[in-house]
């Protein structure tokens, strides 16, 4: 909590403005609430829609912010962007949208309905090794060699200020119900999506509780909101939630989640499991590992909800069709 | 076309008085557009998403009407329904809520996932044979027994003016859009939903062109609209439309239907496999087959659609696990 005086790097006002620049371009997505799921847990729940958002994701919104914010002179060189998929498939639709060329660095391992969707939109695919090569330094060089923007996936004003306008959303539908939430929950992999999310809310709802959630394990967040300063996970091998494996809190999104964050909530890929089951049995709607994580721990009971109002992102969708039968079955 | 000066046996007065009965216990779903549905083809697309209804399908919002208008002396005899599924859902959870017992006469057939979930509501359910028995008779006669009121799947005014609030808040967002429709498909079994949003659609939009969704072969909708009189569908055997197999339409139902609907579209068993697939890959969304019908009759070319402003009634979602992997696999 040092610092608590200096400015943000991002604030509503620029998730204003990043509002009017997606305006027309994304989907207003739904604040649902569903009787079935109130009654599970003993609380009032509204879940914010994201899986119904361009791409199937959150991600749409942050890299088309960005994107437009690249100078004309700029955009020839189009741009390129290193992701495990969601922010591969923002990039390339924003791209496509804005007549740009995009060039995505995805690891070999990526969900194929995630390559197969970024290369959909247009964009050229660069396979790694997530082991074994750096995809930065893959994306930097693209970069040089054409003269192509880098894209962050997180850690960027830009970005933070996109995935903003899904806390907009949510504080507006709040204000039109003359509901007041008590917490506000998004997952977490480098912080960009809680960033925006915390930066747009609180601007409306000081008093609102904002948590990161993450994967058991890969709960980079979780340990850095306890220690005051970012931290890495601790987790070796893989988790189902793919969308939500960044090793540490981006620098900027950690300025901000540092500050807007209360703490960070966790859950096991078995409960992430359940939570997706849940979503499909009595939701009817279909949500990928990791846009469910936040959910999972409210159904594993993770955290003191009941009797509370509870905003949720459900940040995904993009989910292969094999893993899903075999999460649902 | 006969009768055309005599009134309808459901107004829309009817649904505006459902909808005050209805507003503190259904959802008001979204309606939602997608970029990809848009470009996929070449017109802009409106979907009502009744699968996010309490219960899974719109089935709650007729079931609650009706019971409501049960007189409180008449209650403590609880009520009866025969249904495949989704009305039984929406009997059984109208019945909790207004404390009143609930049977419900099922096909022995009938999804698992809708039998369960019937008895998760505290509903007794009663199996017969599709085949052999008449489940009319026998919901009659446990009506008899108990002095249950029999709760009509579509045949009834209350339960076409519930569901008319579907079509009402479509009118309602459309409006809010500035945006007229021109054509507006929903499912047809009995004939219910489509009486119900035809009645609310056209007291608002008079030029909008409305259409009932079947299942190829089970088309008695289609051919009952083109002979100008009811008449029973041809088809022999089963559809994975488990929600769509009513062998005619309803009385009540088509004296609105025959006045306010301009055709009836259908879809192969095949086409709706692809739609399911098309919607949990590109919409995010759980739908039942039954459900998609009228989005199968879209994404097959089944009508001129190029241009034009759609909307599209995805009625429920209730599918078992098992055969929602195999569709979307």
């Amino acid at each position: 909590m040092t610092n608590s005086a200096s400015p943000l790097p991002v604030t509503s006002v620029d998730v204003d403005a990043a509002a009017r620049v997606l305006a027309p371009f994304a989907v207003r997505t739904p604040l649902l609430s569903s009787p079935a799921l109130d009654e599970r847990v003993g609380a009032k729940v509204f879940l914010k829609l994201e899986m119904l958002q361009r791409t199937g994701s959150f991600k749409f919104r942050g890299a088309f912010n960005k994107l437009s914010s690249i100078p004309q002179a700029a955009r020839g060189g189009g741009v390129v962007a290193f992701s495990s998929g969601n922010h591969a498939q923002g990039v390339a639709a924003a791209a496509q949208i804005l007549n740009m060329r995009a060039t995505i660095v995805m690891p070999s391992d990526a969900p194929r309905s995630k390559r197969e969707r970024t290369k959909g939109y247009g964009a050229e695919v660069v396979l790694y090794d997530r082991d074994r090569e750096d995809r930065e330094a893959i994306a930097r060089d693209i970069a040089g060699k054409h003269g192509a923007t880098l894209v962050p996936p997180y850690d960027d004003p830009k970005v933070i200020a996109g995935q903003g306008t899904v806390g907009r959303e949510i504080a507006e539908d709040m204000a039109a119900l003359g509901i007041t939430p008590d917490i506000v929950i998004a997952p977490a992999s480098g912080g960009g999506l809680v960033a925006g999310v915390a930066t747009a809310v609180k601007a409306r709802y000081p008093l609102a509780r904002l948590m990161s959630a993450e994967p058991e394990g890969f709960d980079d967040h979780a340990r850095s909101l306890r220690a005051g300063k970012r931290e890495p996970h601790r987790a070796e091998g893989r988790t189902i939630c793919d969308a939500l494996m960044a090793s540490i809190p981006g620098q900027i999104t950690f300025a901000i989640n540092q500050r807007l964050l209360t703490q960070g909530v966790t859950a096991s890929d078995v409960e992430v499991g359940i939570a997706v089951a849940f979503v499909f049995r009595e939701l009817k709607l279909v949500v990928e590992p990791g846009g469910t994580v936040g959910l999972a721990a409210l159904l594993a009971g993770r955290f003191e909800a009941h009797g509370k109002t509870i905003v949720i992102v459900l940040s995904g969708g993009n989910v292969d069709a094999d893993l899903y039968a075999k999460l649902i079955g």
